[in-house]
């Protein structure tokens, strides 16, 4: 029988309060369950949104983090899928009732019961759900993917939710050889976006304000890059797009990006803007256009995506920060001021400092 | 080397204005045209958005019609695709360029040139369309549709526009066995939609403001049909549907409806409100839900369709009216007074009456 375990980790002892370093128990290993030894955590903007409250009441201690890396520490008797040493994530869920239909075609995430998100939530066991900005974390091997080796475990970090986030609607909606696809937003998630659907052979367009990273888009495989604030990007492009992936969490005119769209064509939101989506329905019915919406994806999508970034050279383009930085990044990513994830070593937790 | 025919035509000789009997003139045949001798148009409700001005202006004199169905009466010397006797319909458009890729594709009312609609429209020759209500018409061999024998005149003509207008969305979406499909209105869109859905495998609801047609509903093979006055069906149908089929043009709340949906649903609109739409992002990013619009469908799926509709039985469920009830009917269809097609018997229609 196994015990509980310590870890250091960084935790939110209340909403908009500086992060602590603190310690936190893990529990036993059940049956199926294995300890992962934790090495990067992303910061994922919807961490920022959960400590501050800013998506209705969270739960506090918090201990954030969804986007994790680290390798197989132990395994429970019955663990089949990993073995010690092996290299895994978890990203956004760490459990799921495994016998409804979404959760047989492996979409998790719609679990009927209800999905088990990794941090803030309230486990089967009743237990409020701790995540990843810690030195080890204890999930059901179910809901760990395995990391190619290929893969550094810093840029695989993000993968577990931006890269899923982004890859799941562009492989839904057709991304491919021929298909032009435009990504708007060249943040934490646009910068991915851009990276897949070039990997998956798309003509790719970055729609952003600026075009301040127009560099960092070449290199990631986009052939034009359009500052949204020009007017006559939106009359020059028109009817241009198989796909429009948007990952800007502001209110955007969805009138005007749909006009951007080919017939058939999909516009694509992956990010949960604060205002009404509006525009006259003549903007989808009359080209037969898509307005959709899309929210992470499976654990089998995503160890697909995972095996697709390592078969592609493929990784999240991160900043490095020890566990003191993190309120100070925290601002960063709210100002924009990250290229284009930051990542917690969370070697350098150090409770009680 | 063909000469122009004259035939007895309904034109409506301004906005608003009655319709007269009269006579008009077609065009001597191409060698790729048909002259087809009309036995029925249908009533659709964009006839008298168009007749009266209510889609912004129109041309007149106006001979509306975009659901016809007749039998060839001559053929062009270079015809391949009918032959003089054969029942043939002709729907929303006469022309497009055959050449961009949307033509090549079979979704000719998308064409890059821009589609040539039935009436009211400038052909490539400069000349205004004049539609279906009408004896004859003379068309190009590709925009007529063959209708099986089976399928009687009357009942195949809303076909051209009311069936493939729903035809096309319920098969791109997937209705189908193992499908929960709900059709938004019953009326001259909505029944039909029901009867496809139905004979694709698909298990139909039908919402509704009220239940006067719960009958014909399930005679056409609707499992269900629900109140949309009644707030109770909102809560007791959330998450039900894998496609939701809005036949209504009236403003509906969208976030609503796209409650209904399962992960991964979408609810599709045919009609053209003259509001916005307007709803939370969440209702369609929270479960990757998808609202979509379409626009009638190009001509290898209308055939298809009436071949569909012969093979499962299926007409429109017409009231057969004389040329001298057209502005009556009008009235009718815009009061919900009609089950739930008007036909136009054309032959009724008497120049000078």
């Amino acid at each position: 029988m196994s015990t509980p375990t310590t870890t250091p980790a960084l935790s939110a002892p209340a909403a908009n309060a500086p992060f602590e370093q603190t310690t936190i128990e893990r529990r036993p290993l059940r049956d199926n369950d294995i300890r992962i030894d934790i090495r990067f955590a992303g910061i994922c903007h919807s961490d920022i949104h959960q400590v501050r409250e800013e998506w209705g009441k969270s739960t506090f201690p918090m201990v954030p983090g969804h986007e994790i890396a680290g390798v197989v520490a132990e395994v429970g008797p019955a663990v089949t899928r990993h073995q010690v040493g092996d290299q895994v994530g978890v990203g956004c869920m760490v459990d799921s009732c495994g016998e409804c239909e979404m959760c047989k075609n492996g979409e998790e995430q719609f679990c009927e019961k209800g999905a088990v998100f990794t941090y803030g939530d309230e486990g089967y066991d009743g237990e409020i759900t701790l995540g990843g900005y810690a030195q080890s974390i204890v999930v059901s091997e179910r809901f760990a993917c395995r990391i190619p080796d290929g893969l550094p475990l810093d840029q695989a970090a993000p993968l577990l939710c931006a890269g899923i986030t982004t890859y799941a609607p562009l492989k839904r909606w057709g991304a491919g050889p021929g298909k032009k696809v435009a990504v708007v937003g060249m943040g934490g998630l646009g910068h991915m976006g851009v990276k897949l659907a070039a990997a998956m052979g798309a003509e790719v367009t970055v729609l952003s304000r600026t075009l301040d990273k127009a560099d960092d888009a070449a290199t990631y495989g986009a052939a034009h890059q359009l500052s949204t604030k020009d007017p006559e990007t939106f009359e020059r492009l028109a009817g241009s797009f198989d796909l429009i992936l948007n990952t800007v969490s502001a209110d955007l005119p969805m009138g005007d990006y749909l006009g951007l769209l080919k017939p058939y064509g999909a516009l694509v939101n992956v990010g949960l803007p604060t205002g009404d989506y509006a525009f006259a329905p003549g903007a989808v019915v009359g080209r037969s256009k898509v307005l959709a919406g899309s929210m992470i994806g499976g654990i089998p999508d995503t160890q697909e995506m995972l095996d697709f970034c390592a078969e592609h050279g493929i990784g999240a383009t991160v900043e490095t920060i020890d566990a003191s930085q993190v309120d100070e990044a925290y601002d960063k990513v709210v100002a924009g001021d990250v290229r284009y994830r930051y990542v917690i070593d969370v070697a350098t937790i150090q409770p009680g400092a």
